[in-house]
């Protein structure tokens, strides 16, 4: 069962009888059912009476009306108003244009409007790659999406997608200080996709894709990195990807077991298993089975395949071994799910290799819950917050770019992320590291300007940086 | 001759010997040289000598010059630097994007992003209209250029185009609170920028188009306001007309003479020149002459027509006349040039009626200097804000969006530019009316305030305000 969490925190205001005693009835009536209470506030107190706001979290939404209905039935205690702080936050939307110098006066006025702005033009005219210094393409990313796959809830198109590319603009910028812009499209179709987001590249430093279903986003990417020379990164696909390298490489420095000799089992090939089968390959990783609802992918499999599945059960699986997933787990060292809630059955396990490591990244429930097999697998990962060891993208995307749009990378390659995957395990000193601290926290300044840094270094020895005019 | 001014202000650092007198002697030749001097800083004193900087407006690129090989001759005074600070105010671009609630903590994370931000998306998956009030579309622009008529600079570009879309988005931001967004698009072609803008405008809440070159901006303008149902707004049409007609409702209480009765020559048919015709004959204007290079527009007319010149020849030019600019003027009450520097001749306000309008409004360099028809024309009314009367659109457009915004209008109609022009009109109050005062100055808080509430009231009345659900 989920526990009460900040996602689902509301804000109850009651009017109470002014004497000793209520609002310890209020409180205890909500711990009993099961509400997490935070901050009590009092807004007003008239002689007989007092107004208070107590914020709860809660466990979902019935969670919420269960504790309202239990506080309703205290007598002397009336109920005001219930907010749900979610949606508050979300009133107007949670990203703002703001300008950057003043505009109070004419001669403000004829600086960064006409008639000075007509020399900058001018400029930038005479001179394109000159955009980036006098404009706010040096710091500005597109985060584009079709609405197709909104989180793990599927295709609820581009108005309801935009909450999400809101909070990765936030991410942007309160991570890395990048100014992301949300642009979410009224296509579903590749072709569309590609050619808009073409048209409007001028004035972005570079596009960071999301939630766009696949296999869609694997020809949207590729079409995307070969029209335009700034950097392209499907998030869904290589954020995923980076974050669950860094976790590995951190992993087997904990089960003291080499790279080059895990056997891995990826299940999952969307948009993140492929990408993550595709850097685990890069990285170094020899063998590794990619499994799918169907079972083991293999190239004489004719069940549910498609090219990009057939293309990557070429790479993978070098003992052409066949049959499910269970079959698959004989002997491996690790298990990536990217795919669906509960498939891992805690009695799969025993017949992997010895220190089991488990990465469970189906968001919010996981392939298999982390209690089901405490003790059982030596490390375990997931996506969630509420758990040691989250793989979370917002460890790799906004350092990766921050470097990017330092050098003004004309496109982030492999050795790019691997370098990004790296910086992020590096952040976790040798003593630090345990089963149960692989990945670094969300909130740890360092990472970011430590992929940044890594990712320029790589950019730079891959030749991959604009290159700009000596004065 | 221009006079110096803020748009070619530029900073000279200079190394001076610590004696007396050596600032006088740069101040002196600066001034010898034209050169208007602003502040003077002590930046650094050491025994022997002083680093100032000197702010210094020219009139233009090689005045700058000019004054800093005056200042370079004084012996004793050595030039450390020439900063332009209308660059340097560009430097990274001129606009932000700011979080508009903290990002510090795992808490916020969860419900700014994931988990939290799920419900809010299910929200308005479940009921659209609801990104208007839980996302950034209720507050939000798009200024979309293809840059093929940069101010009056021509076809520079999308990335040339962008220093000017960014300080469009300032003047939404500080006029009308309004978020805007510059888009610069990669293609010309009105096909492709109809369809562009429709694919990403379901995160925006209006779409102001700019510098997009005629006869292109009216087809892009008509097919993207049948396509879509939030407001669109073409400035360098619809801005312009909406001021012109604002000055011109003033101008006629000053020469007392009514709007049915005047006769008007527009001179230009670009974007303006058309717009500007049709909001006059909307207001009651009845005799419109329109010019362009060739001379008068008549039906009849075989040299120089397109089909949107030979509309406006068939609605304009009652009695049919023929000839050239100064045959029109014969008898007119008012002449508006949306066209080109110099092309109205002192010696044609002879042929015009008694108290002669003029609205020269090519920019920079008017169609005639007011100083060449001081005391000849009543009214003289230019795109510059060295002179007094200036027509400039952030007149218009901030209010117009935020009355747009504020009711959800589904479209900016005729009647609401109508209004927008009467509210601009009515901020200059009966006593304060004068030759010299019929357009209020930019900076005055009240025209944004007054716009949007006329632009409010027009949209109610003509019904163009998108319904809301009742609770």
């Amino acid at each position: 069962m989920a526990i009460p969490g900040a996602s689902h925190s509301f804000t109850l205001r009651l009017k109470l009888k002014n004497r000793i005693g209520m609002i310890g009835q209020a409180t205890s009536a909500i711990g009993r059912a099961g509400g997490d209470i935070g901050s009590i506030d009092i807004v007003h107190v008239k002689p007989n009476q007092v107004i208070r706001d107590i914020v709860v979290n809660a466990r979902d939404e019935t969670h919420v009306d269960e504790i309202v209905e239990a506080v309703r039935k205290i007598k002397g205690i009336h109920i005001v108003d219930v907010s749900d702080r979610t949606f508050l936050i979300h009133q107007g939307g949670k990203i703002e244009i703001a300008n950057k110098i003043p505009l109070h006066t004419r001669d403000d006025l004829s600086r960064v409007y006409t008639p000075g702005v007509a020399r900058v033009s001018m400029a930038i005219y005479r001179e394109p790659e000159k955009a980036y210094t006098l404009t706010i393409k040096k710091n500005s990313v597109a985060v584009v999406t079709d609405g197709s796959a909104v989180l793990g809830l599927g295709n609820l198109g581009p108005e309801a997608a935009m909450p999400v590319m809101e909070g990765k603009a936030m991410l942007f910028k309160e991570f890395a200080g990048i100014d992301a812009f949300p642009i979410c499209l009224a296509t579903q179709d590749p072709k569309e996709i590609v050619e808009t987001i073409i048209r409007i590249s001028p004035c972005f430093g570079g596009i960071h894709l999301e939630d766009i279903s696949s296999p869609r986003c694997f020809e949207v990417e590729r079409r995307l990195k070969e029209a335009l020379e700034i950097p392209i990164f499907h998030d869904d696909q290589h954020g995923t990807a980076v974050v669950v390298l860094a976790a590995l490489l951190n992993a087997v420095k904990v089960v003291k077991k080499p790279l080059s000799r895990l056997k891995v089992v990826v299940c999952g090939t969307g948009a993140a298993g492929i990408a993550t089968i595709d850097i685990l390959l890069s990285a170094g990783v020899q063998e590794i089975i990619g499994c799918d609802r169907v079972g083991i992918l293999h190239p004489g499999r004719r069940t549910g395949m498609n090219p990009i599945k057939l293309q990557y059960a070429r790479r993978t699986n070098p003992l052409k071994r066949k049959g499910t997933l269970e079959d698959a787990l004989e002997g491996a060292d690790l298990f990536i799910g990217l795919s669906s809630p509960g498939i891992l059955h805690p009695s799969a396990l025993k017949k992997m290799a010895s220190d089991p490591i488990i990465f469970a990244l189906a968001n919010p429930t996981p392939e298999i819950m982390p209690e089901e097999i405490e003790g059982k697998a030596r490390i375990i990962a997931t996506g969630r917050s509420d758990y040691p060891n989250q793989i979370n993208n917002v460890l790799a995307f906004p350092g990766i770019f921050r470097g990017c749009l330092d050098v003004r990378a004309l496109e982030i390659n492999q050795e790019m992320k691997l370098a990004a995957a790296h910086a992020i395990a590096s952040v976790i000193s040798k003593d630090a590291l345990s089963e149960d601290y692989i990945v670094p926290a969300v909130f740890n300044r360092k990472v970011a300007r430590m992929v940044a840094q890594a990712v320029i270094k790589a950019a730079i020895k891959t030749g991959v940086v604009r290159k700009r005019k000596t004065p």
